[in-house]
Formats: structure tokens, C-alpha cells, sequence
């Protein structure tokens, strides 16, 4: 999708916001939360080309009901201490949005988030250390859209460490990949497709350091937010549908896996 | 990792046992159910090379207790009529030994098994027909050793139509793609590696149809059983490790994600 | 890059031009010459987003001086009967600008220039039969750019067979798979990034059949040439620098493989 | 291909030997030249499974007759000072036995090899410094075969550094990334499926470090030596092939692209 003025992205930035409020040191950095650092980043890169709204844990619903979702091209997820607490019916419902056609970006600790994991299938986990590390992103595709307009490498000056083995699928591509001071490695810019979504993970951000004010970061997640956004003109799911010989485009709904001759030697259950 | 008689693989197949059961017409093409003809073409092919027991739906346990998977290098999965009996917690297990390092071959319309969307994140939905279409199996990766002594193509005189879009994950691998009479085609055998397990999807196979009696179709499953089986010497999940600066290969267990300073300052839930 | 009428794409629709003139039954089908249905196409999709000329072999320097060149944002390349007679000093130059950021669309015998096997490194072998065969496009790809607005499948009454095994690196991703009358079946829409350069191959068309005036798959061309055209701000090839310890950004040319001691002890060619 | 002591891979150990006669810092590293070291640490590993011989740049072909080929399972390429001085004719023949089946290792600067361009079809540039960087080779697909038995990370006390942008194709897989002293990064361990052939490309190991004496680096390359060994019972590069309707087996050879009518038009050239 080319986002325009006219035909503005609708972004909604998910936060947990709970270390802005039990940690003074997070709160200093982020004094509006680290989802409205998130949001102005978008904003400043995307100016009218998206209309960026915020969501958190503490919302009701977590401020993602059906509704919200169904206006939201494109949701960014940052989650860290309270993974937990979000309920398993938002996750399904974020899930279903996004396998009909929502983008997603996950940003850094999502990588542990339930949304993250259910795409995945996998654990997610990976090492990590928070200490002041030096991260640097280098670009290992450069003609991607998302690698546009920032300098390689991106340096940080510091950022928790995040390093391999990162248990994911193998992703549809790696934009980035970064080292930290001691010579750990991560993919940190990745991008899959699940359904009919798009999804980028970007890693670099975290609470106890200022990287969502770094100028690159912010670029990169609104080029991740503009990837994201699909180019099919409706939202479906993906759905199992019976063709009939010579039938390509229209196909039934499914009926069932037993033959009506089983099913009636079936024992009610 | 490479079988030998004096090292063979322990295959578990996995099998739902109900169409068998339910349906003459499938009793007579499988008198001893589709378990029992997968488990003769995995032995046919492997010789002493795998030690191949079968698992039912209707065990206690599904067959696949935590001591059972644990001694199981390799599991089969056909399922179709009944995937919704399939307990989550087995599935669970399952899942866990997966990312841990056991192979799993996901057999036909164990497309839309609990475990294998689990594993892809997504709905596993495709197109299908049943009514006696050939199938083509086509190699488009021929140095891959799961393409191994087979014709190109593999011609299946009457099988299920299985068609795209699949909606899968981008697989690590495609190996075949299958087209049908009226000209469906399908991705029919793919790979996944997921944590420290690895996976072969291979759709050919259905209740229906005589398709595990076919000596090309049963030479691909057993050289699928062969390769998901882990060259690692240990079965291990993937975990979240914190690793000190300076520090390569120890590693701590996660603590939980605030500062003292924040637990403290936490309401009690 | 997001095309505009303001910004258009500079395409140039490069043709072999031989089977028109040689042999009626084709000059018949496309009386200005298979380039200038492509064009077409392209015109009829992009509009005012692009700026589409045409270049033959028979022009000087097949029409591809360097000039001509460094003005083109994405090349689209169709030959067949006079491979051989493309000369290798043009091969060398189109290299050259698709590794430094060119787009490039090479279109179904064009598998077989010498452009597209330098590019790919393989032999681009496939299998083929020219018998009226009817051919089916699958989208197997739905949130691709490239597979928007077209429908599933697209049908094309009369088209050459091309089959599996195609010789050719996996690609990055796979877009469409075709089927065709008999059961072949076929990678015919995939991508590629070589250096700075986006590459799609797109199998339908011939110059025996009426391909390239159906619409579907004049929107699919279409759709390519936007996606090729490269995102990065300049032209640049890839090259060879040494970095000083600290530096990340300058660099500095190549100096030769040897140390000066064994650059002084070499007996001199 | 499973090697055996009955049935032993034959691998040839190509080496370019001219730093060590030109240099005295590399020939009291590799007194008997880096080809030996390289074939030392193969059949360390791999025991009576290969028999390993080397060919040298200045022996009559390089070494690399078409007999010689023909009788080899798995090439390793080391050049550097000398890529200029292979003959293209050598090139063509190792091309061709790669596509055919013929398994390629290429080692560290071999990136910039004729042949390993010849099948990449990009620069293969990279950035590069030679100043005893440490080097730490991290896995990223911990289940490959050619990841077994190295710890996590591979430490080389002193390397020269590459980095990033590598201007390769998208590798199949990525086993390896690396980072250096000084935060660069670098995908070291990556494989390509060209043809009928596998294809191995490792970065570490120079002339000016002892890096082929490193047991774990010794252990890496053994390993992807049988990786690249082909599991085809036959040698045979992919042709072009005419298939009639009906026919899925045989093929004919190509007769060229014009009809018969358009050939008789022709002016002879």
C-alpha cells in the first residue's frame, strides 16, 4: 500500500507502559511513555502519510477490541514485563487481524510476547544483557525498503545486548544484523509473512536506554510501518474451500472430513 | 544423523485409526490401517537402519506419553477426521520435543493438525476436491536428499486435490510441487526448521486412495524420516539465557523482567 | 521508489524483433513487434508513472549504450532466437547497471539470454513443448506487490509448455507457480536481488500466441517493473574497501592481495 | 552422500601456494603450504570417509584436468594473491562439473575467485582489513549438519576482518555469522544450490593467521565437505529438453528456435 496524505496510514502503537510507571529511570527517559516516543518517530518520518493512535495493557481491552482492529492497518507491539497479562483472546484476535491483512511490527522484548510466539511456533528466546552494550546495525540487504535512509551501520551507543541462537523460523529476509560490545551477534531486522500479513521485527529499543529518540531507529520502524501495510484491497483470512472440477474461483465452504455414510455409523459423542 | 543397524532410528507413526474404522471402503484398501502401510514403507525402505512402532489416537495418551517421545527420534503424523480429539496437552508435548530436537513428518491432511498449525502460526488452510484426480509429484530440487530415488515426476493414478494458495509459512525448502488433473498445483513437500527440530511436510497420501501402498510415494516418507532425524547429540529446548559481559558459554536463567527497585514498588496481584 | 507522474519510471522495453519479421504467423499476432505490446502494457498499467521506449537488437549497440543506460531505471529484456548474436560487451554493461541498482524484468525466453545466465551463475535449462498448451498462474505468494489485481488463477488459453526442472538458484521468493495442459508445472513468477539490483522473471509470453496482449498478464509486467525499480537514492556497484580499525564509514580502495616484502621479491611478469 | 571407509569421498584440496613461497611470515605458518593444512584438518575428521589429494595453481591445468574432475567428489577452493592468473578455460571446466553434481568449498578470500563469481553472478566484494582482529563465528542454524560439533561461538584469537555489505545472492542457508574486534559483522558460513551442485562458502582462515591449524575450523570445513558431496548417483549437468504431449521421461534435445519456415527465410550469416 502507498500511503498518501489522502489516504493516510491508521497506526496504532501498542504499549504496555508499566516500567514508565515502577521505574523513575525509564520514566526520566520517557517522561510520555516509550509508546508515544514510538509515535512521534512514526509521525516525524511519515508526517501525513499516517494517522498514529495509542493503545496499552491498562486499556480496556488493552484498547485492541474488534473494532479497533478492523480500522487499523498496521499495529506496532512493544511488551516486556507484563507479557503475561495480556489476555488470550486479544492474542487471538490480534492473530486472526493479522492473518487477514494487518501489519505488524515487534519491537524489541516483543520477541517474547504471546502474539510473537503464536506466529512464530517457535520459543523466541535468545541471550541477552542488559549493561551498556554498544549495538551496531549493519545493513546485509541493501535494495530492501526498509534499509532506506539510514547510515550502515546504525550505531547505538547503548542498548541492552540481544545475541544468537534466536529461536525463530528462518525469516523471509534479514535486513539487519547487529554486534554489541563483546562481539555478540543478532538478526535484529527481519521480516516474515504469515496469511495474508506482512510482520517485521526490529529489536533495537529498550526501556533503560533512550534509543526510541535515536533519528535512524525511528526511520527504520516507520519504513517497517509502511512495509507492513498490505497491498490486498480487502481483509480475509485465509479459509479451506472445496473446488469442484473445472470450478477455480469460487469454490465451498467445508462440510466436514467423514463421508455421510461414516457419520451415520458414528456414535453420537 | 546417519542410521545404522547397530544405531537405528526410532520412528513412532502416528496415526488416527478412525477413517479405518468408520468407512469399509477405507478398511479395504488399508486392512490394518494407513498406521500399518506407512510403518511397511518407512521398514521397506530403512531396513535396519529404523525400529519403526505405531501410535494411535485411541491409546491412552494419544500413544505419546513423555517417556515415549522421549525415546523418539522421529515422529509420523496423519490425522484428518478427528484432529480436533487430540488433546492440547499431548500437543503441547509434542511441540516441546519438536523444538527440542525430535523430527516430525507431517503426513497429508495433517495440514490442519493442532501440531502443525502450532508449529506454522498460521491457518494451514488450502483448496482440495476428492474425486479421483492424478496427481504429478515434480522435483524442483533434485540435489535435495529427500528427492532420492524417485522418478521426476512421481504419477499418482487417483488421489485427493490438494491445491494453492497453502497457507503456510515461507517453507526453508521446497522440494516437490505437485499438479493435479484440471490443473490445480500445490506445494506439496516442504521443509521447516523449527527451534532444534526439523520437519517434512509431504501431502501425497489419503484415506481414500491406495497412495501408501505406492512404492515412490513410501521411498519419499522414509528418506523424509532419514533427514528430520537431528544430527544434534542431545535433546534440549531452546531458553532464554542472560550471558555477563566476557562470558561465551554459561549463561544464567532468566530472573523476570523489572529492577528490584520495580518489584518492590509493585501492588501484589 | 514509488513512481509518480511527476517522477516516472524510465523504462526501456528491450526486443530481439526477429520472430516478426521472419515468420508471418507471428508478425500476424504482434504487428509492431512483441516490444511494443509490452510497452503497451506497461503504459496501460503505469499511466503517467512511467516513461516507456523501446530499444532492438538490431539498433546500435543493441540500443543499450552506456548512456542510454544510466538513464533507465528498470530494463525489461525479451529474446530468443538470437542469443548468441547479443554481444558480450552490452552483457557486460547491463551486468554491471543491474549490480549497481537497475531494475530488470526478463520475460519467458529471456531465461535463456546471456544477461539472466550471468546473472544467475546456473544454465537455466528447463523443459518445453510449443503445443497450444493452456497454462494456469497460481499465486502462491498473496501479499506479494507484484500478485495484486490479478485473479487466482490467471488462465491463458494458448501458451508453450515450460516445465521443471528449471536450473536456476532459488529464488528469493517464489510468486507464482504455473500449471499447464498435460500436468507440467512451473516457477514462473520469482524474484531475485543481485548487488544493488532487483530482478523479476515472469515465464508467460511467447511469440507464438497472443500472450502479451492479455491483460492480466500486461498488469502482472506491469506490476514487476514498479517493483524492480530500486529504492536506494544513487547508481553504485558494489566494490571492495578496506576499513581502518574505527572507521565505519570511508574506507579505502584495494591496494592488491600482497605485502610490499612479496610485492619486491615477485619476479616481474 | 554418506561416505564410508568402502565407499570414501575424493576430495581435492586446491591451493593457489604463492604467499608461502613469496612471503616468510606465511611460510613459517604453513610450511608445508595452506593446501596441506587444509587437507590435514579434512582427514582429520573425516578419517578413511575421504581421501584427500591437492592441485596446485602452476601444476600443468592447475591441477584441474577434465580427468581429474571426473573423479572428484567435493573441490576446496583457496585463492587470493593470484585469481587473475586462472585460466578461464579451468574456470568453464569446474563450472560445469559443479553444476553437474561435483561438490565446491570455497575458503575465505576464494570469494573473489573467478569460479565462485562465475556461479554467484554478483561482485562478491566485501570490506576487509587485515589487523589481527579476534574473530567469534556464531551458529544461527544450530540443527545444519555443518554446525555439529563446534562450540557456540567458534573463538580465532587473530583473523583478518570482512564485513558487511558481502554482495553475494541471498544464500540458501546462513549458518554462520561472525563479528570482529571492532564490532563488524559477517555472514562466514553460508551454502547455494547451483545446478546439480552444492556449494559451501567459509570465511575464515588467511595467510597470515594460523587459522587452518584451528581444530574447530578444521572440524567446520570437514563438515561442509560431505555436506556438499552429492547424494546423485550420477554426474550430469541439466540440458534443455523437449517434452511431447504425454510424455514425462525422455525429452529431446533442443533443435534450435525457429521454425522451419523462419530458418529457410533466414540469410545465412
Amino acid at each position: 500500500m502507498t500511503a498518501s496524505a489522502e489516504n493516510p496510514l491508521r497506526v496504532v502503537v501498542w504499549g504496555e507502559n508499566r516500567h514508565e510507571q515502577l521505574e523513575p529511570h525509564v520514566a526520566e527517559l520517557y517522561p510520555d511513555g516509550m509508546h508515544n516516543a514510538i509515535k512521534a518517530g512514526i509521525e516525524e518520518n511519515l508526517g501525513q502519510r499516517a494517522v498514529v493512535t495509542t493503545a496499552l495493557l491498562d486499556d480496556p481491552d488493552h484498547g485492541l477490541t474488534e473494532e479497533r482492529l478492523s480500522q487499523t492497518d498496521v499495529l506496532t507491539w512493544w511488551g516486556h514485563a507484563a507479557h503475561a497479562e495480556v489476555s488470550d483472546e486479544v492474542v487471538e484476535r490480534v492473530h486472526r487481524h493479522v492473518l487477514s491483512g494487518m501489519g505488524l511490527v515487534v519491537l524489541h522484548s516483543g520477541h517474547w510476547s504471546k502474539i510473537f510466539q503464536k506466529l512464530m511456533g517457535t520459543t523466541c528466546t535468545l541471550r541477552w544483557r542488559g549493561e551498556h552494550d554498544r549495538e551496531l546495525v549493519w545493513t546485509v540487504d541493501p535494495t530492501h525498503p526498509i534499509a532506506q535512509g539510514v547510515p550502515h551501520p546504525i550505531e547505538i551507543p547503548e542498548q541492552e545486548m540481544y545475541g544468537e541462537f534466536f529461536d525463530i523460523p528462518k525469516p523471509d529476509e534479514i535486513i539487519f544484523i547487529s554486534s554489541f560490545t563483546g562481539g555478540k551477534v543478532f538478526r535484529s531486522g527481519i521480516t516474515f509473512r504469515r496469511g495474508h500479513g506482512k510482520i517485521f521485527y526490529f529489536s533495537p529499543g529498550d526501556q533503560d536506554f533512550p534509543v526510541y529518540h535515536h533519528k535512524d531507529i525511528r526511520r527504520v520502524i516507520a519504513n517497517g510501518v509502511e512495509w507492513v501495510a498490505t497491498d490486498r484491497p480487502e481483509r480475509r483470512i485465509p479459509v479451506l474451500l472445496r473446488y469442484d472440477t473445472g470450478d477455480f474461483f469460487n469454490g465451498q465452504g467445508y462440510q466436514g472430513p467423514l463421508s455421510d455414510e461414516a457419520k451415520a455409523n458414528e456414535v453420537p459423542a
